[in-house]
């Protein structure tokens, strides 16, 4: 993509998206909790055709209409995350730190060893003091006690 | 400003900033009312070196904390926000309309005539459909009435 295209779609982000790193609970996972990565836009529905225009630039995720007449632009999952915060770094400013995190939280080895998961979720709890999200129940701790509970790893 | 910049910045004013155009009440003004363009930016407090870089940018405008831990950049005044809409209206997507509309205000000359005056405040309601002010009192009917009261136009 363009560097002046690239400019505008952080510049947007930094404004108005999203970039999250979350615990999602798994029952059929092996650590019974997936690491979920993913950039969010949202907008009124009556935008949703810009919403189209990003999704056609960035080649990734889906659109979704919500109930309360908002649309909204999801791109979740490692690569493609990865993909576009790196393209999207050099000219991100507000959320440049955060994306930082979220590529290092992307190295995860596909098959982790029990530490390596938890040394990932440590830093999805980190994210939490970017986002200024207060309302995290899935960390780090609850990942810890789910393994221990489960006997992934010794107490 | 370089193309990237600027790209840069209309995104974040897509996705977080306000273009606004509204007649505000003003005794001491021959007709009553003014007709106040500006642009605004609003971030946590903690951003506040984020607001600075782009008041170092765009070379206009002031920032001012609020009460609410939340800090704000305005521009106000018909010569910057004209300038600065002229730079980023190539790079706007979601508010390319409404700043075209602020720009044509813009056009409004220093000393209008009371008709002239009365078109203006039309084009000013018009802006609030970009942006989904419901809650408007000084509306070009408005205007009107105190015209017709104070003899500026005849009934």
């Amino acid at each position: 993509m363009q560097a002046k295209l690239l400019s505008y779609i952080a510049g947007f982000l930094d404004g108005d998206g999203c970039i999250m790193a979350q615990l999602v609970r798994r029952k059929d996972y092996k650590y019974g909790y997936q690491i979920r990565l993913s950039i969010v836009f949202y907008q009124k529905e009556q935008h949703i055709k810009f919403l189209e225009w990003l999704k056609a630039k960035l080649r990734c995720g889906y659109i979704r209409k919500r109930n309360d007449k908002m649309a909204e632009y999801a791109i979740v999952g490692k690569k493609c995350v990865q993909e576009i915060l790196e393209e999207l770094l050099p000219y991100l400013q507000l959320k440049r730190d955060l994306a930082k995190l979220v590529l290092e939280i992307a190295k995860m080895p596909d098959k982790p060893t029990a530490k390596e998961f938890l040394k990932y979720a440590r830093m999805v709890d980190f994210s939490s003091k970017y986002t200024y999200s207060k309302k995290r129940t899935k960390t780090k701790a609850v990942v810890e006690e789910y393994f221990k509970k489960h006997e992934i790893l010794p107490p």
